[in-house]
C-alpha cells in the first residue's frame, strides 16, 4: 500500500494514496504552518476511527441492524516527552437504529478491535472502547 | 487530542479533529463504498508521512538548507491475515535544494524518526527509511 506526499512550501503538503484522493496536510499558524488542512496526528485518529467504523457498519448490517445514526468519538492521549506518541486511545461509539442490543453492539466492536481492524492493530497505544446507543424500535 | 467521525450512510464518513478541517473517508466501490474519499489505512500513511516531513523541513531549515522540492513516498506492507496491520513501513525521502549533504539529510531523518516524530513512534510496524537528493548549488 503506497502513499506519496508532496511539499507545497512552509509546512504544507498534499498526500495521495492508491485511491487517488488528495488530502492537504498543514501545521497550525502558531507552529509555522498556514492551517490549510488537518494535522498529521489528526489523520492517524481519523484513519483509526474510519477503519473500525466501517467494520462496525458491515458487521451490524449482517446482524440485520438498521442504523439511522452512528458516530465515533476518538480521544488520543499522548506522551508528554518527545516523541509524543499516542499512549492510549479511547473510541466511543454512539449508535441509533432498529435492532440494536448490548449484545450485538459489543460483539461488533469486539470483532472489529480484535479480529478485523487493520488500523487499531497497527498502533502501539492501548486502545479502549465504550458505546452508547438508542434503539428506535417501540417497546424495546 | 480528539477526533469525531460521523456516518454519512453506507461506508462513508466525515472526520473532524481539533483543527476543524473535515476529511471525507469512504471505501472503494468493490468493498461496498462509493469512493468519495480516501481509505482509512491511507490516512495512517498520510499522517505518518506528514509528521516526519514537517520535522525534516523544520530541521533542515535550522541547518540553513534551502529546499526547492521535497516529497516523501511511503510504502506499507500489511499482514496477509486479519487483522491486516502494517508490519513494515518504508519512507523514501526525495529532496532538492541548496546546501543538502548526506550528513545533514541523514541527521534530519534520524532526528525525526528517533526523537521527534509522534506518528512514527505510534506504530508497531518496523519503520525504515532511505533518501535521494539533488544539490542545486553549482560545484557541489
Amino acid at each position: 500500500m503506497k502513499s506519496k506526499l508532496i511539499w507545497k512550501g512552509d509546512l504544507g503538503f498534499v498526500a495521495k494514496g492508491g485511491s487517488g484522493h488528495e488530502v492537504i496536510i498543514d501545521a497550525a499558524e502558531e507552529s509555522g504552518g498556514h492551517d490549510q488542512g488537518p494535522r498529521p496526528m489528526e489523520l492517524l485518529l481519523h484513519g483509526l476511527a474510519g477503519c473500525t467504523a466501517i467494520d462496525v457498519v458491515l458487521i451490524l448490517k449482517k446482524m440485520k441492524v438498521e442504523l439511522t445514526d452512528f458516530s465515533v468519538e476518538v480521544e488520543g492521549e499522548r506522551a508528554e516527552e518527545h516523541p509524543r506518541r499516542f499512549t492510549r486511545i479511547h473510541l466511543k461509539y454512539k449508535l441509533k437504529g432498529k435492532g440494536l442490543t448490548e449484545k450485538n453492539i459489543s460483539r461488533a466492536i469486539n470483532l472489529s478491535q480484535e479480529k478485523y481492524c487493520s488500523a487499531s492493530n497497527s498502533f502501539n497505544a492501548e486502545i479502549t472502547s465504550s458505546y452508547e446507543f438508542e434503539n428506535i424500535e417501540q417497546g424495546q
